[in-house]
C-alpha cells in the first residue's frame, strides 16, 4: 500500500512522552568547554577516568574493532557496566588535513543497559583530545618522578596544547621543549599556549627536546614504524609518554627503549596489538595501569627506574569521558533531544507507526486503494 | 583559562562549509515510507540487499560485537567495503514492551572510508524491520518450493506484518496462518493487514499453523532455548524461515528440524555463535546464502527437500539499507545537517577552535585574566 503523506506521522516518543536521546554536537562542546574552561574539564575527566579504572573489574572489555584501509582506520570502542553501555565511533586519518580534515573525528553513545534506550549521543572530537591528555597525565602523576618540571613534547599537532595543559595542571609541568618536523606547528602551538604560564623552548631535534626533560611526551600522527625515541634519548628516571603509537604498525619508541623500561598500558589485549609493545614477544612484560591505581602493582619503584606509559586510548576513558559528559551539560542545560530511535506509542505494533494517529495502517492503505480506483 | 561564554563559538563546519552529518530520525523514516509506500521500500531493500550479496567478497566482514546482560542484548554490527564503512546499534530487550518499549531500537551511520567522516546517521528500527523481512523473503524466493503459496506465520509480534508483505510481494504467499500465544498480537496483526489481499487464517498452535503450509516462518521474540518448530512440523519440499532465533541460548527450530534440512545462514562465523545452528557440532553443514546468489551453491535442490534459512540478521543487510535509504532520503529531500563530529576551518588546530572565530585561545585567556584581575 501507500500511505498518503498528510496528515504528519505520529509523533516519536518514548513511554513518557519524551524523545529518548540527548543530542550534544559540536557546537554544544564548545560551548562547554568554553563556560568550564578547559582545565577544569582536563582535572572532571581525569577525575572519573580515575574513579572508572578503580573499579575496572566492573567493565565488560574488548579490544576495538577497527577497520583498516591504506589511509586511515574508522574504530568502533565499546564498554559496559551493569548499568551503562558505552562506545566511540573514532576514526585516524593522517592525510586528512591535506583536504581540509580532522585526523580525527569522533562521536559517541551512553545506552541503558537495562532497556538498551540510547541515552546521549555526543561529538567527542574534542572530548577525545581532553581525555586522551587525561590519561597521559593521570598516568604520569604515578608514574613519573615527583618534582617533574620540565617536559619534552614531540608532536606540536591537534593533540599537543591538551597534553601541554594537562601536564601543567595534573604533573606540575613548567617548561616545554617543544619539537616537530613542521615548524609551523610548533608556531601554532606556541602561539595557542601563549600566557599559560609555561616556559616554551624551540628544540631542533627529538632528541634536542628531551635533553634535561623529566618527561617525554611524543603525540606523533604519522602511520609508520617510526623511531621517535631512540636509545640514545633514554635517562635515568626520564618518564616517556607514547601517545602517538596507538595502531598497528603506527610506533614511536625503539624496542630498546621498551626493554630498559617498566612498561604501563591501559588494557593489555588491546595494547599487544595497537601500542608500542607490538613489537615486542607476547611474553615481554606489561602492567596495566588500573592495578597500580587500585594498589595492585606498584608505579614508580626508584627514582632513577625508566617508566613507560604506552598509550593507546581505551573505551573506558571514552565511558569515563561521556558520563563526565552527561552530568556537565545537564548542569550547563546543554543539548537537544533527538529522535534516533523509535519509540511508538504501542512497542508492540511497530508497523502501526506507519499510520496516522488514530488511523490503522489497513483502514488507510483501504482509502489509498479506494483512491487509486476513483483516480 | 577560562574562555568567555560569548561570542558564540565559531560555526561547526567542513573545508567546503556544510556541516558533514546528514540526520534522518525516526519522524524521517516514517515520512519516507509513507511517501514511497512499504511495499517499495521492502523492494527497494531487497534488491540492494541482492546487490550487496553478490558482491559479498568485496567487504570487510566480522561477527557483531554484543554485550549482553540478563535482560537483553546491546550489539554493534560493522562492515565496510572500500568506499563505505557502516555499522548499526541495535538493542534486544523482549521485557521492554512491559515498560512501554520496543524490544529492538537501532540507529546506523555510513562514514567515508577515505576520511573517516560520517556521511549519514540513520534512525533504524523500522528500517531494520523491513531489511530483516527483505532478507527473508529473498532468501526464501531462492530457497522455497516454486509457487509456494501459504506461509505460517508463527509469533504476530512487531515483525510479522513486514515478513507476511515481504513474502506476498517477493515470494507469491496468499494465505497466511497465524499462530501467536498471545492472541492480542493475532489480532493487532489481522488488523494491520486488512484489505491487503492476503487471507488469514488464526491457528491453534505452531504445529497447527504448519498444517499444509508450504513456507514456515518463525519470528518469536523470547531469549531462550525455545523449540517452536518440532519435528513433527517437518514435511517434504517445506522451507522453514527461522528469524527468531538470532543471539546465543535463543532458539526456535529442534535440532532434528535441522539435520533433517539444507540449511542456509548468512554470514557462517557469527550463525554458529547466534542462529539456530549454534545448537549443532562446528562442522554440521551450513551453506552461506550468498553462495546461491553467486551461482557458487545450488538453492533449492529439489521439490521434495527441506530447506532452512537459519536468519540472524547481518550487519551487510543493514549496510544495504543504509544505502538504499541515503538514496531515497536525496530523492525526497529528507533529513537534516547535524554536527556529529567537529570540523574546524583549520584541522591542525583543535585547540583553536575553543576560541571564537578571529581570536587566538591565548588573547581569549588573556582577556579573561585581566578580566578576573580587574573582578
Amino acid at each position: 500500500m501507500t500511505f498518503p503523506t498528510t496528515p504528519a506521522c505520529t509523533p516519536v516518543r518514548t513511554a513518557d512522552g519524551g524523545a529518548t536521546t540527548l543530542f550534544l554536537g559540536a557546537a554544544d562542546l564548545q560551548r562547554l568547554v568554553h563556560r568550564l574552561g578547559l582545565p577544569a574539564c582536563i582535572a572532571g575527566v581525569a577525575a572519573q577516568i580515575e574513579a572508572d579504572f578503580r573499579r575496572w573489574p566492573d567493565f565488560d572489555k574488548s579490544a576495538r574493532v577497527a577497520a583498516h584501509s591504506d589511509v586511515g582506520v574508522i574504530e568502533l570502542m565499546p564498554v559496559a557496566d551493569a548499568a551503562r553501555f558505552a562506545f566511540k565511533y573514532v576514526n585516524g586519518h593522517p592525510k586528512n588535513t591535506a583536504a581540509g580534515l580532522p585526523t580525527v573525528m569522533a562521536f559517541g553513545l551512553l545506552a541503558d543497559v537495562a532497556t538498551g534506550t540510547p541515552t546521549l549521543l555526543a561529538e567527542l572530537t574534542l572530548l577525545t583530545a581532553i581525555r586522551t591528555a587525561a590519561m597521559s597525565a593521570l598516568a604520569a602523576r604515578h608514574l613519573a618522578r615527583p618534582g617533574s618540571g620540565t617536559m619534552a613534547l614531540i608532536g606540536n599537532g591537534a593533540q599537543a596544547e591538551f597534553q601541554a595543559l594537562a601536564f601543567r595542571d595534573l604533573v606540575g609541568i613548567t617548561t616545554l621543549r617543544l619539537f616537530d618536523t613542521d615548524p609551523a606547528a610548533t608556531a601554532k602551538l606556541q602561539a595557542n599556549l601563549a600566557g599559560q604560564g609555561l616556559t616554551m623552548r624551540v628544540c631542533a631535534s627529538a632528541a634536542d627536546a628531551a635533553q634535561g626533560a623529566d618527561i617525554v611526551t611524543t603525540v606523533t600522527a604519522d602511520k609508520t614504524r617510526a623511531t621517535i625515541v631512540t636509545p640514545a634519548m633514554l635517562a635515568p628516571g626520564r618518564h616517556f609518554n607514547a601517545v602517538g603509537g596507538d595502531c598497528p604498525g603506527k610506533t614511536e619508541l625503539h624496542p630498546d627503549v621498551l626493554r630498559a623500561a617498566r612498561v604501563f598500558v591501559e588494557y593489555e589485549p588491546q595494547s599487544r596489538i595497537e601500542g608500542d609493545v607490538q613489537q615486542m614477544p607476547a611474553d615481554f612484560p606489561v602492567i596495566e595501569f588500573w592495578r597500580v591505581l587500585s594498589g595492585e602493582a606498584p608505579g614508580r619503584a626508584t627514582v632513577d627506574e625508566i617508566t613507560v606509559f604506552d598509550s593507546v586510548g581505551f573505551a573506558l576513558e571514552d565511558h569515563a569521558a561521556l558520563v563526565w559528559l552527561a552530568d556537565a551539560a545537564a548542569r550547563q542545560g546543554l543539548g537537544r533531544p533527538l529522535d534516533l530511535v523509535a519509540a511508538p506509542a504501542d512497542p508492540k505494533n511497530l508497523f502501526g507507526t506507519l499510520a496516522p494517529a488514530g488511523e490503522s495502517a489497513a483502514r488507510l492503505a483501504a482509502t489509498e486503494q479506494a483512491t487509486a480506483i476513483a483516480a
